[in-house]
């Protein structure tokens, strides 16, 4: 019996972050341009399910995108659920946090945006940056980093048992991969938007990343809110495995177009 | 010198609102799959905009779509702004206000959802139903409703002054063409979860909502906030039209990419 995609990219304890990882390829069938038709049409499919989410109105889900600079969080977005109806699907990326936000807790402006009924949303960078960058420049403590692994985890919890399915993915590059595409954001006047100096400061603590990463990642993979580890050096590749993913949770919520009423049969519209 | 389009589906105080009109096709090329494929190329023209818009991070887009029920406003944002990344868009449904909502001023829910820097928004429906359905069914007076006129030209002017561009389209379907999609969605069981039988009752007021709409327009076209009246009885030219329209805009705020920093010149990211 063939292992789900699910769960064939969904961390476990024995998962290590490693550079020659981000380079794996399990899903491709060698043939790039094969690959992107495919991934079209997952998106494809990603649009009908979530035409039923909507018409439903019903489940919620939820996307957690994370990843290091240039890892592919955007162009995830774009390739994954460029298909999907823009009435149905909310973006929402977080920056660093506002003076307002920092007078609250730090879930605070996050639950202000989890998804509605019938609502996908996808969530570009997320909580977990407050375990992530937080614990990487010691701004808080291995004991304080527990205790909000705790946090997130029953905040994920209360989402699940009130209806949303979160489904979470780290886009795992090598540091190789990301040297190259920053130097491709210099080498091109156009890209210069995208880059900033300070994403050359975090990536001097690259190898702290990966750690505090792996250590995040596991303590607060659940089956309510499952971790998945992307190779995303291949940016096709990447899509492949994320809309995979999607859609086997989408299709495995069972949606459907409400029932007929029946109250409508034979009525005539004057 | 030819007209442009925004010009040709302006409100005037001349426009009237007549069934008749709703059937006009004025920018169709006379073969419907031309017109579609040509919709599809506006479409990504106006993704174009929309990624150096958001590149720019500076100005803001807000876009109102009004009209009957089945009048095609989710249509609308399927069809032209399908195409848009969805990181760059965000659609607000406004639906009759909630207990909350209702404690505060009309304008209060609006104000919370208008476009930030770099973004599109796309309002389906509107603080326009606080001077339509409440003017149909005498919830308010003929000076309140004057009043309200003010209060959202003043609203409008502000948000233009502060760096949004808004325009407005009135979706112009016929009482015929209402019935016709209503009959369509009671005779499919797949679509019954689009039909209120709410709706049939609204559908008794057809004419003073014609003359509430018109009023409406007509009192708050504004240069800053300028209405479109868009004959909708085909869907492809409703598309077509208001494609036009969006990316005329957009191409008049000559967008672009920000500039190149200097201090990236010859870089190297190690």
């Amino acid at each position: 019996m063939a292992t789900s995609i699910r769960e064939q990219f969904r961390v476990t304890k024995k998962t290590e972050i490693k550079d020659e990882n981000a380079a794996l390829k399990p899903l491709s069938s060698g043939d790039k341009a094969a690959d992107k038709v495919t991934v079209q049409t997952l998106a494809l499919q990603i649009a009908e399910q979530q035409a039923m989410l909507y018409a439903s109105h019903s489940k919620k889900v939820l996307v957690v995108l994370q990843g290091m600079d240039t890892s592919g969080k955007d162009g995830t977005v774009n390739g994954v659920f460029g298909s999907v109806n823009p009435e149905g699907i909310r973006v929402i990326s977080y920056k660093a946090p506002s003076p307002l936000e920092l007078q609250h807790d730090y879930l605070w402006r996050i639950h202000q945006q989890v998804p509605k009924q019938g609502e996908l949303a996808v969530f570009n960078r997320s909580h977990y940056e407050d375990v992530l960058i937080t614990r990487v420049h010691d701004w808080i403590d291995a004991a304080e980093a527990k205790r909000r692994y705790g946090h997130i985890n029953d905040f994920e919890r209360m989402l699940s048992e009130t209806g949303t399915v979160v489904l979470k993915f780290f886009l795992h590059i090598s540091k190789e991969e990301q040297r190259s595409r920053l130097q491709e954001r210099v080498d091109d006047p156009n890209k210069h938007w995208k880059f900033d100096v300070q994403d050359l400061e975090e990536r001097k603590s690259w190898d702290d990343y990966q750690k505090v990463y792996l250590q995040a990642i596991q303590a607060t993979d659940t089956d309510h809110a499952p971790w998945y580890v992307i190779p995303a050096n291949s940016k096709t590749h990447r899509n492949l495995a994320i809309a995979n993913i999607v859609l086997e949770t989408l299709q495995g919520m069972k949606l459907a177009y409400p029932p007929a009423k029946k109250e409508l049969a034979g009525l005539k519209v004057s």
